[in-house]
């Protein structure tokens, strides 16, 4: 059998201005990254194409295939003879070289020049970290120079690696010509503000509106220090410039797909960039995109935060699930998965059924496709599909990783049929114009099935400092950091828990992104590496990259 | 008068496959980065140009013109009607938004797009940084989960942004679950091994067999460390693969420039990449490169390391001056070098005169190019004319700046002559077989103009340790860090000043790289922003980045 990245490497790419002219884009709306990528700048004020959402029921450590099965998707649409276009979130560096492995797609459903992708691409993640670093120079300096005094610097350095020796740092020590010694640390690009900014700026002149209200610092009298204030903006608006436009590549079956940002849905808002999104809806009827982990984080960040902000609707939403998914929320450990065990399947499906109760309540027509595996029992897979007609809900089996487009045929037919039923308008989970508290209560009872909210002390202090600012930031929608492999904020509760109190620990001011990051239970924004990193399997052989996933 | 973006920005260019297919370029030997620049993947066993280096008399805080005048003579070369091609340096983030402002040339004599060149360009810093961080969180890796105890690790972190705080810093603090609290820092990346590394790499193989030896700590037992032990090898060429190829520009006046590699003269080896360099003899009969600050620094780090290390001989040396830095060197005020002084001019000229020996004793043909400003005295050019041809060498007037090509047409002749007369093969400051302390006394006595060497009980520890190592490593070339603001170590000794003692600091084992740093004085590997940083004056508006200079 072969590798992802064989199967990729085996693919014969279309020319990307080929592409692109085949999309109806002229020369001067996109600029080529090599011949297999392109940065694209195109008006998208008549983005017409139909928005699907591919969202999956909760994690498991060995990922659902959200990516693949949307490759799949897209590539059964043109198959069907529609024109479909993918918007997907770019891979962090991080994590292709630590515990997880690449992310653009598997098997028959990838998105290529897959070594690329997974690297370094056009460098959007590089141009976020320069831009974020230099922001943090520019505040140490404006300190060490004595043009400000700030009681507390909220903006932390980011790097697009998994290394957790970052988290806690001490900077600024060797006497007063190297600084101030601060405490502080590195998240990784990903969960940066500037890569939810990047994702969700309308434009080029909301860039510069959500740059100038990026909140650095606080003063000593408890005031914001602001970029704009620091003068900083202009620097981070060249230094972004182009990672703003979207990156446009193809599928192993010669789909367009907009690979562009890449926030975690843990951590961060977890979609792809807005412009992405909309490139997609402009050149293609079908617009195919994906929100990370489960429908509990990056589907409900995708209605309350991405579509809200930009009045999105989605025609329908694919739910993705698995026969080893939710055998694992049903109490199986994970090297058992595969097997057959109809007790352990039953006992996961509260997990699945919860998910559709929760994207039903958003106004969504929903789809559940299975993500087939070669030994899948059929009896199993029936009594998926049972419990999917009895939710009111459609079910078609996606086989998008064996067999690319071909194997995602009916879940592309289900989908048209559930778009022709049609979706309602988005009913989000809670209204801007409640209190931040009573906004975090509506997603844990209505999304994450909770009954109470807890804060910390510091929590507490953070929900007083950020109305003590009295800038209008509680009417910001909020952005929950939570475990993905529960519907709660504890891994260990598995299937569909219920009445249990989500322990809030921080809520931290997003300015610039516009929303308030919410963190629950023990949530890294940096990662560490395994014991045995993929790194050591990455080698360059004849020219060619190996061993990527 | 047009800012010297304002000039780029109205260039009308090559689209780049044109230019690459007028010099001889097949569509499979470079890959286009968007219309205006492209990686070049050439065979260059047949380099047959003729060398051209560029260098300069002492720096001083308002630059010497090196790039400007590198890019006019290309420039005039191609309106002889000779085949020219440049070999540059990529500019460093860092610097373009603290003191420096950009490294793109300047006036008519730029290499564009300088936006980009400038700016993020075709990703080959972040490559580096990349790599370098991933190597630093794989070691701390291998250490937390107990992999390997080392007695030091030497191995640093590495940003490109001029941030004093990152210089010392105290990492893996809050709890063993976030690591080994560890004393550490960040170097800005043109300062890492990794970045002369790329530059020094005569292809995959060679690049491959670098890492591999790179010493990344001392075992317990005094042993070194490798890359290679900790597996990591593989993962940095993956990272590093696409960095290696030299990117091919263009100057306004359509002259083929090679931008690739960009490490600091003073704290590194301060040449473009050997590719880059072999890239332009392979495409044209003339290839203008350019070795960082003044003489004593990059032509003698140029000549020593990178030539030896590839058997490159250089055919002629243009040494760059002017009034204002002659003056400078005189003891002239920074902000009166600009105004007619005759004195401090001829109190200058040992500076020029000392440079020009050095050049000699290397065996060069030498031409000196007068960095020509508008109210240049005809006085003043006449005494330094005549200082030249005493000296031995010859001497023309340059008027890049403003004219472009055409304004260094009599240096371009001037080296057309002196290359007909031909320079000698290359005699070494050093031989390798020497001791390491032979080889520092040798350079401060042939180049700099000292008469000692000291140690500081660091280096004195330094020097053991690479010793006591027992692999060959005193074998190496040595790459002395020191102030470019004059040609001893201490930037308060102007002129050509003699018999000072050369005080080393540490002696750094760059095993990769091929190269022992050796630093004196206060030599920083990490700078810091000013207190009006140039940042503050960048910006984009109507979509065109604006203030970078």
């Amino acid at each position: 059998m072969l590798t992802d990245i064989e199967i990729a490497q085996q693919t014969k790419l279309i020319p990307i201005d080929q592409l692109a002219h085949e999309y109806g884009l002229s020369d001067d709306q996109f600029i080529p990254y090599g011949r297999d990528k392109a940065k694209v700048a195109l008006d998208t004020s008549n983005a017409k194409g139909k928005l699907i959402l591919v969202t999956a029921t909760s994690g498991m450590p060995a990922g659902s295939g959200k990516t693949t099965t949307s490759i799949a998707v897209a590539q059964a649409f043109k198959k069907l003879g529609e024109k479909a276009c993918l918007a997907l979130r770019e891979p962090s560096l991080g994590p292709s070289f630590g515990m997880k492995g690449g992310a653009a797609g598997g098997g028959y459903s990838q998105v290529v020049p897959m070594e690329s992708i997974n690297l370094h691409f056009t460098g959007d993640f590089h141009a976020i970290t320069a831009a974020n670093n230099l922001l943090a120079a520019l505040i140490d300096n404006a300190r060490h120079q004595g043009q400000v005094d700030l009681k507390e610097i909220t903006w932390r350095r980011v790097l697009d690696v998994n290394d957790r020796m970052l988290r806690n740092i001490v900077t600024g020590l060797g006497g007063s010509a190297n600084g101030i010694p601060t405490e502080t640390g590195f998240d990784i690009t990903a969960a940066s503000e500037l890569m939810a900014i990047v994702c969700l700026a309308a434009g080029e002149e909301d860039l510069r509106v959500r740059l100038d209200r990026l909140v650095v610092g606080l003063k000593r009298d408890g005031s914001a220090y602001t970029c704009k204030e620091l003068g900083a903006t202009g620097a981070l608006m060249a230094l972004l410039k182009d990672a703003m436009l979207p990156n446009l590549v193809q599928s192993i079956e010669g789909v367009p797909a907009f690979v562009h940002g890449g926030p975690f849905a843990n951590i961060a808002h977890g979609c792809n960039s807005v412009a992405a999104t909309r490139a997609a809806m402009t050149i293609a009827d079908w617009a195919i995109t994906e929100a990370g982990f489960g429908s509990d984080l990056g589907a409900e960040k995708f209605y309350d935060i991405k579509c809200r902000m930009n009045n999105l609707q989605p025609a329908a939403t694919i739910l993705v699930t698995s026969l080893r998914a939710l055998k694992w929320h049903g109490g199986v450990p994970l090297p058992e998965i595969g097997k057959e065990n109809m007790d352990a399947l039953i006992n996961g499906l509260p997990n699945l059924k919860a998910h559709i109760v929760s994207l039903k309540r958003f106004g969504q027509q929903v789809v559940v496709s299975l993500n087939h595996f070669a030994n899948d029992n059929e009896e199993e897979i029936d009594v998926v599909r049972k419990e999917c007609l009895a939710a009111g809900v459609r079910f078609a089996i996606s086989d998008g990783f064996a067999k690319g487009g071909e194997g995602a045929l009916d879940v592309a037919r289900e989908v048209m049929v559930a778009v022709k039923e049609g979706s309602k308008p988005l009913n989000y989970a809670y209204s801007l114009d409640e209190s931040i508290e009573e906004k975090i209560q509506d997603v844990n009872t209505k999304v994450y099935g909770g009954q109470d909210v807890s804060y910390s002390s510091a929590a507490l202090k953070d929900l007083a400092k950020i109305k003590a600012l009295n800038m209008g930031f509680e009417k910001l929608p909020i952005c929950i950091a939570k475990t993905p492999f529960s519907m709660s904020h504890d891994p260990d509760l598995k299937g569909a828990p219920h009445g249990f109190t989500l322990p809030v620990q921080r809520v931290i001011l997003n300015a610039g992104a516009g929303f308030l990051v919410v963190t629950t239970g023990a949530i890294m924004r940096m990662p560490g590496l395994p014991k045995k990193p993929a790194a050591y399997t990455i080698d360059v052989v004849d020219g060619k990259i190996t061993g990527l996933s």
